[in-house]
């Protein structure tokens, strides 16, 4: 059981007239709990206030949500930490007021061990049917309106996959479910652009300073199913498992490649993965 | 102030952990209460069952529903009432639990005077630039993923203008914020599809019945801003404000036309619309 902090509040309750659950009207981020350290805080506040910002929410103090979310996880020191924030109450209405007082949700749930190292050894994804809707208004952002990632995992109950890639209806494919997608090809590393849908992931983030770093060549161009097919490494990436390698695609095995090992070993150095491709 | 029922319970509260705020995984209904009666209550339940049926959803005990929507109302004998009903908790992640307890919330909202009968005499609308993106898979229902919406509404705060109508980013004029919409073009009623985007309304359906019932032809084709400029007769509706004819489009004033008004007066005898164009 998760306990959660409702506007500084233990064990606070939501108001049923929040604009969070009315309309969605609102943001989340879901943070890295690893040793005691929350990882990449800074990145995910960065993303979290230009929400804010283009939603017209009045952004958090980010110091007060540290401190709750330190208060939040006493003794935990591996885990998941979420902080929601919504538009608050408001009156009947898509309209957003004229005030806005944010609602502040921040919970930590403590790490089930095995899950979290599941992606460094490999994993199998597959196409998803439930397609991804394109709209910049909304692009980029971890909004709360996520009910196409929840139609897409709802396609499968097989443990053996890991994650689900979704395209959108012009067939470019942009992300999986809850993670970035990365590919190879001639030695350039790849992903899909997030103006028009999909999620600017703090891990994407991470993974293209490193590439820069490492001297990798970068391109964002829109992928297809066929582009899949023809790169020579693919891998997803998202905050809390760092890079998983795709080593089964369409009934086709495939090695962990050596520009994907490299960035995994990055980010090793950088605390986030625990293996580099063992 | 609105009281809510939360799975029955008076002045219930809403888990933070509930799957409708955090990824928006769930439905909801506003419905019309005027003079002690729920306006199509059997409409909106129509909707909402199979909106729970699409995405996986248990669907309410509708006889439940109405008993709670009548205990909300208590005196209460005109204004709006909201049904939300969520996917409930679950484990963190986007995947559906295997087994769904929904979550089941009910309220009843006084009826603030003059905005329910400001539609009748005519209102003045704005195209919006927020567009509205396209999902198969999610059209048609009214799901709690409404940020666009949101976004729409917040474009505008003059009062003088009621309704923002809103464009796919393929330039098709779909709905308004709040509302379907409607042409008449050469005799013929014309309503854009809502199986790629947009919510298929109540008040929608009530008026495609009624179309029919007057032997008006109807078709459901693309509309572009092009073809509301060539339309003689424009109009907006929904469930709380009936037929809304549109009297001032483009700086350019209309009157309200001929087969918008007998379709007023056809939902003045089903006990929808106050008064009918005056």
């Amino acid at each position: 059981v998760t306990s959660w902090l409702v506007n500084g509040q233990r064990d606070g309750h939501l108001s049923p007239a929040d604009r969070g659950l009315a309309y969605g009207d609102g943001l989340f981020e879901t943070i890295a709990l690893r040793a005691g350290r929350l990882r990449f805080l800074d990145y995910h506040f960065d993303r979290l206030v230009a929400g804010c910002k283009r939603l017209g929410i009045p952004a958090p103090d980010c110091s007060q949500l540290t401190r709750e979310l330190e208060a939040s996880r006493q003794d935990c020191r591996d885990g998941t930490a979420k902080i929601i924030i919504t538009r608050g109450l408001g009156p009947r209405g898509y309209r957003p007021p004229e005030v806005v007082a944010p609602t502040r949700l921040v919970s930590v749930t403590a790490a089930d061990s095995s899950a979290a190292q599941a992606w460094s050894s490999g994993i199998r994804v597959r196409l998803c049917t439930t397609s991804l809707s394109e709209n910049s208004a909304l692009a980029g952002m971890k909004t709360l309106n996520r009910l196409e990632q929840v139609m897409a995992r709802a396609e499968w109950r097989t443990p053996d996959i890991a994650e689900g890639l979704m395209m959108t209806e012009a067939g470019h494919v942009v992300c999986g479910t809850q993670s970035n997608l990365f590919l190879v090809r001639h030695g350039t590393l790849l992903t899909p652009p997030v103006d028009r849908c999909g999620v600017s992931g703090v891990m994407r983030r991470v993974i293209l300073e490193e590439a820069c770093r490492l001297g990798i060549a970068v391109q964002t161009p829109v992928v297809t199913v066929a582009a899949l097919a023809m790169a020579t490494e693919l891998f997803v990436s998202n905050s809390l498992q760092g890079i998983g390698p795709i080593v089964r695609w369409n009934d086709e095995s495939r090695a962990t490649g050596e520009l994907t090992r490299s960035l995994m070993a990055a980010l090793v150095q950088r605390g986030v993965q625990e293996c580099a491709g063992d």
